[in-house]
């Protein structure tokens, strides 16, 4: 029997047999502004809502600004769950070296994209015995390591070395404009458990945001593209008859 | 309570909870002609009505020219806003080294594209105080930063220096022609907190200017495409009912 | 006459000749999410119930995940299988060299990936006197050998090793999102001795997921799309009358 | 207020407040066959009747050519016109240097491509006192500077110098076959005042050449598809009720 | 009058003036599956009926196996046909360089893939003086000589080699997926006399295979797109009315 | 007034004011098999019916397979023209240097490429007097230099040698597979006179060949799909009403 950790996505985990994998790590993909930030505030306020600490990991936006967003967006009290230590922020800003010596450096490039960045995020998961964890997002690391090999080595890494902290991962990945790729790299989705994408498209003659589970390991998960909405609550997908 | 600054732009504030987020930067993008500057216009023309004084940084246009530009198209008197010191223009004409060492030389280039370019537009920004800034358009940096490295680095040093100064900042980028993308690089949208997309396509049987909010960190925004029509008195969304 | 080994998935056989040619390399392939994970499975369940042992080489996920998600997808008794020596799991973790003289020196590369990858499934095959064989999946290699030289040679000398062993192989490969292609580097397909590839696409207006063999040596083979669904008991081919 | 100066396309001003800005860079461009020479040929033929004496520099053709391609479209006496010193034309041979040293030096390329090249123009533009100016094509600019690099900083340097002579410019460029690009390098759009497309399409049933101002600073110009046609007295726009 | 070799398909002969043109070089093309084997078969079997002893070289497969591929399709007793020496097959197994100093040496390269490779095939031809010849395939020399130029000299060298033979020749190609190509490498068409391009597309609502014979030098060749079926004794164009 | 050379095409000349503008370059370019050699053939045959002495230069065939490529196509006596000295062919086989430092040096490639071909050229065009002159096809240039840069110095020598050589001149180019580019490297369209594009597309629910002229200098020219036929009496465009 696989243990299963709930999305929090309202109507997600029916489809996919009680939630994620305990453990798994998660790729929510999509282009700018399909709701990635949202599924992944959901995630962790579910969490927090059953017990179990989580950390939002961001590598784009300042601890206060990545809140601020989720504020915006639904009227939960993410102060007192923080006060009561089931959320936690880390804002890891990218280390972009300049110098030509470290930019070649495989060994040193390791080093700072992967071995720093994850006991980074380790210390801090342990801090809280986090059981939720979010990184948004990975796309830092595919923009800057200039060398595709690097960058394949070192999310394969990155990867495998979540794997190990046991702790159920969401890691946010973006579509890059104009195309129908998964990643900006196209390779981040081979080494993650399972893959849901988030989409912008007309159903039935409106636009609406949908979400898709292109991939779940060690599930029998739905198949169909699935409408969603962003409630004051929450994300919800919406059934159609 | 998120702070907002209107955008200048008729219809389109009610549509982001009231404007853009006070501080954030902004990537206005589009092609060639889709109305960028008219744009950057509307946000500083709208301060100065509200005695927020607004700098209009120019990297492809003298500054006579593109005041020039915003009086062809909207009968506003901008002569007197800027004797009033509510309203900046400053021509920073890309410095394009021709010598190779320099060419290669990343220190170098963050010098003359980054420190440079931002400590003349920290300079002139405070030099009236300035509480809204625009620079029409970074495809410059874009262009003239040989290394696709150097370029992200650049740009993501220059977003986290506009960040610090906590000016609001519309940044304008180009959709390249015959693509999807939303910048020359596929890149700048992801530094920056809100990403519109000025079109034009076809509405109800009519070519129509369109713009959509792609992204808009902190705001609960409207996800439609909405046309909108240059007028001279300024830009103004179109309400289909 | 060609000695045939069965699918194992219900209503292939008989499109086929009979089954796989015994000995044969046989590509399995498809997007993320496709159900190719399903497909060997299957191949491999089938041989055991017919007495004939089995080897399923995993090079993306542990022994113990790839058994989770065969038993989230089926109900059947692997334990029992295992324990009657009629299946094996091995998971063969991607060497990624990261000294860059290692990167570049093909007589090493070939060695790693392909002589101590080769030997290893040659060891445990042997062992049970496997007569199937799986390797899931070859995008590993495709995706950690730098040169696009060193990769067309290493794949066809590990097929060429699997041809001498005897022992009628499942590859599967992945198509890259957004293309039509049927491989990472559009290489494999060459040296195999079928392609199945498996889509999900819409029939008689709904999405199904289907498979077509789109090369079968030694075979007069169905040319059709054939809609399959995944049951409990295994894969099955839908009849369109 | 703007100083226009007529285009010489017969219902072309009323769309563009009267003409192009006087001392403006133009770019107009389509595929082989739209109609470039014959829209430079109107505007210099223009300019004539109305004593603003033109220069026409041609990169692709000798002089006699591309007198010989005017006189087989419209019946217009050119030779009285270049008699009066109203109209001269000059061929400026592409240098293609084949020395490897020279091709990659930047300061010989910008000596060649741009200095020499400039210099050229400012002389016969100063000798008959042009007020009008063509460049038919800046493609072979971007055909044979090696370096992107280089190709753009001679761009912007050459059309940085023409906007300091002062003479209202009309540059070519081409649209490369089976693209919806503006030009060979995507690049030189940025730097011109405005784009006007010329293109080939079906308009109402049947095919027509069309042209549209794709951008146009200082100008509110319109933003339709327009058809024209080539008569015998000039190139004149079709307008649909 | 040309002298013609008649093509064993069913009803393609009377659409190019009775066959290919007495030893001409003859490309058969498509993707995988598409039926170049069953093709070049039926080819060498329509000589050794008429007495014309045919040679057939694989490098893709082993004698017996590719014996076996046209034994599944067809009622042929192939047996006969090689005792009388009508038909001999030849496996060219590709040596793939592996060391550096090799790869990047044009000369050797040469020598392996082109005078190695004939004086193979011419000393096969020569022991049964045949007068059909099957190359099958191509694509792998277009795979393993890593340099773009290099493998056009290849090709054409080859090519020019075949010619001087004067056996009558079909070589097979490979379109890649998901591209309207011809070859691999967009190259080996303009060397041969004759295109044929086999595919799988909808003719009158039903999927079928279709030949095209895109080139015919000397030819008056029919320009449609012929459905045709593989049949028990051979391929068989479908006439429609 | 423009002095004109007819095409030798039943129905093209009045399309064209008459024919090729006299002593100009000019590219015939489609697809493999729509019809370049029958249009070069028709070319040449009709100056020999005028009493114009031609000369057919071909770079992929040697002249006996050209002669009965144009025989398979048309019932003209080529050999008692011929006999007048009013036609000559010359199969100039491309020559291909397989040492490197030839390969990488300019000079020499120029050498080989062009004054030697070149010179070729020259000497039998003025052995006969030639009018005309056919080269068939300029791909091979496109594909045997091996550097863009050089590849395009080499064209346009080429082509300016041809307009000082004054014989009115038919090049004929290669759309590749799957584009719709003018010619394989985008270039040489430039550099020529006219572009006549030959297609084979659905015309009034048929597949027709068509020729579309895409550019003619000097002339006022059609600017419509024209279809047209082979007939054994030469190449005929179809009027449509």
């Amino acid at each position: 029997m696989i243990e299963r950790v709930t999305t929090g996505v309202n109507g997600l985990d029916e489809k996919i047999e009680g939630g994620f994998v305990k453990g798994s790590i998660n790729l929510v993909t999509g282009k700018t502004g399909t709701g990635k930030t949202a599924f992944c505030a959901s995630f962790l306020y579910e969490g927090a809502k059953k017990n179990e600490p989580g950390v939002y990991v961001t590598t784009e936006e300042r601890e206060e600004d990545i809140i601020a967003d989720i504020q915006a967006m639904f009227n939960w009290d993410l102060k007192s769950i923080e006060d009561k230590k089931l959320l936690k922020f880390l804002y890891l800003e990218p280390i972009v070296p300049i110098d030509y010596d470290i930019i070649r450096d495989i060994g040193k490039i390791l080093k700072i994209y992967i071995f720093d960045l994850y006991s980074n995020i380790e210390k801090i998961v342990k801090s809280i015995n986090a059981k939720r964890l979010v990184i948004d997002s990975t796309t830092i690391i595919e923009m800057f390591i200039r060398d595709k090999y690097m960058r394949r080595v070192a999310l394969m890494k990155l990867i495998n070395n979540l794997k190990r902290l046991g702790v159920t991962t969401i890691l946010t990945g973006t579509v890059p404009e104009g195309t129908d790729m998964l990643s900006l790299g196209g390779i981040i989705e081979f080494f993650v458990d399972s893959v849901i994408k988030l989409e912008f498209m007309p159903v039935a003659e409106e636009f609406k945001r949908t979400m898709t589970v292109r991939k779940m390991r060690r599930t029998d998960h739905s198949i169909f593209i699935h409408p969603f909405e962003v409630t004051k609550s929450g994300l919800k997908i919406i059934e159609i008859k």
